[in-house]
């Protein structure tokens, strides 16, 4: 497995290795991988013939006052991993070799999908988001790419942004991977103290009850019965302080009172735990 | 030559043309073409194997009161005479194959750049032009894009995002075209009435006194002398409206008041007859 800092190494490697004759998957990533991002590498090793794994913990997407500093980052050990999960290349550029010091250029899924849910408590999140992944797609163009559906508003963004833009790129949404007592999977977990992990888990709890109301309850397609169930599980918690709990459309986001028989549909929530801020979501119905 | 409405057909005739072993240049206009586009074409037809013509009036690049409803649009006669330059395909889509009903993703070069000069009119504009070449590149995929210098502002706001975003398109501008006159070629100088066009000439006859000034005369170097000289001589038309004249930096648009001895410098002009928008620039000092 090469390691590559730069856009025109990347490009020269892609191309020695036949890239035009290949499929080529793309994982992108802020490093500090765990078994969520492992599983989408494996599943990219499985439908492409060259995988690679972008490591780049994007300034543009954090906030001022957000953990853009203090964002763990260990890039011998994401290689290692990264590796061990079939990647061909880890791609981990310099801030400076993505973003020209007068670069002014964003690209930006306007409208209500990027300022609800996690756009309200991070206005510029989304627009950052959406221009480093252009960027990674016209420096990788790969022919797929691999996101968690952990960041369920991310992924909706992203094939949105696709679609509009008619880039040329797969996009493929992979499960949540949980730890054995159901929290998501999250390079934010480590900023926890023992007390805020035993705490974490009523999201995955609050949200699995939902699920359970929602497929046998009475009552169970009304939203605000299933927020109230999901709200009651972690307003238990001490520590614990909401941010939103939502139900929305799994594809527009749109908010829904009452979940229409024939629409995917999707709890969500953000609970801080100190600084720490937590996200987690479920699919309460599927795309048919 | 093909003429193709979809870009699913546009895709699939590119690689049954063999596009992964070939060269693609792509020639973006609006359609009506005129000499200008034409040399394009030509240029593109020089240095590839595959020239792709596009031809789609933007809206996203009208703002309210402009001229899209009234714009001219010919596709046969473009079809004619985009083959008698050496285009191999007119790409002419529908609106609603390049937006869908609830496209909300936009391409931005935010600042300076764009807010200045025809930004200042037209400040939706080139929000419009970004997003439609992201789109139009992201479907053709071509190796090289081809503009005119007669949208100069425009060339530099694709230059910028073409670098900002990594996209891997090489961008080649052309020189204006102008009548015998010294008028630049535009397809909406059809709107001028016979005593409007005979006056248009002032913009080259203006531009050019101050190229000359420049290069020959004192003080030269003084951009409010150059913009003054411009100035009078457009200001003397009974029927002109002066929207700007501006000195700048030839790549970034920054204002001068002074040019500088080693930055390419460029002279640039908006003037209305009427309903009648008319743009043209000369280069002042090329770089390097």
């Amino acid at each position: 497995m090469k390691l590559i800092e730069t856009e025109a190494e990347l490009r020269e490697t892609l191309s020695q290795m036949g890239r035009k004759e290949k499929s080529v998957g793309l994982v992108p990533t802020m490093g500090c991988l765990h078994e969520g991002h492992l599983s989408l590498i494996r599943r990219a090793k499985q439908h492409n013939d060259i995988v690679v794994v972008s490591v780049f913990v994007n300034p543009a997407q954090f906030g001022p006052g957000e953990d853009f500093e203090k964002y763990p980052r260990n890039i011998e050990k994401d290689c290692e991993l990264a590796e061990s999960a079939g990647a061909d290349i880890v791609f981990h550029p310099d801030a400076a070799n993505i973003y020209a010091p007068d670069a002014s250029t964003k690209v930006e899924v306007e409208g209500e999908i990027t300022h609800k849910l996690c756009g309200v408590a991070r206005p510029i999140h989304f627009k950052g988001v959406a221009t480093v992944v252009s960027i990674l797609f016209n420096i990788v163009q790969p022919d797929r790419a691999y996101f968690g559906q952990k960041d369920a508003q991310q992924a909706v963004v992203i094939k949105r942004m696709v679609r509009d833009l008619h880039i040329p790129v797969e996009i493929v949404v992979c499960p949540i991977v949980r730890e054995a007592d159901g929290l998501a999977l999250s390079s934010r977990n480590r900023y926890l103290s023992g007390e805020e992990r035993k705490e974490a888990v009523s999201l995955s709890r609050g949200l699995e009850a939902a699920v359970e109301c929602f497929s046998t309850g009475a009552g169970s397609r009304n939203a605000f019965s299933l927020k109230k169930v999901i709200t009651d599980e972690i307003s238990k918690k001490q520590l614990a302080k909401i941010e939103y709990v939502e139900i929305v459309d799994a594809e527009t986001l749109a908010d829904t009172s009452f979940i229409e028989p024939d629409r995917p549909a999707l709890a969500a929530v953000a609970v801080r735990f100190g600084n720490t801020r937590l996200i987690d979501n479920k699919i309460l119905r599927d795309r048919g």
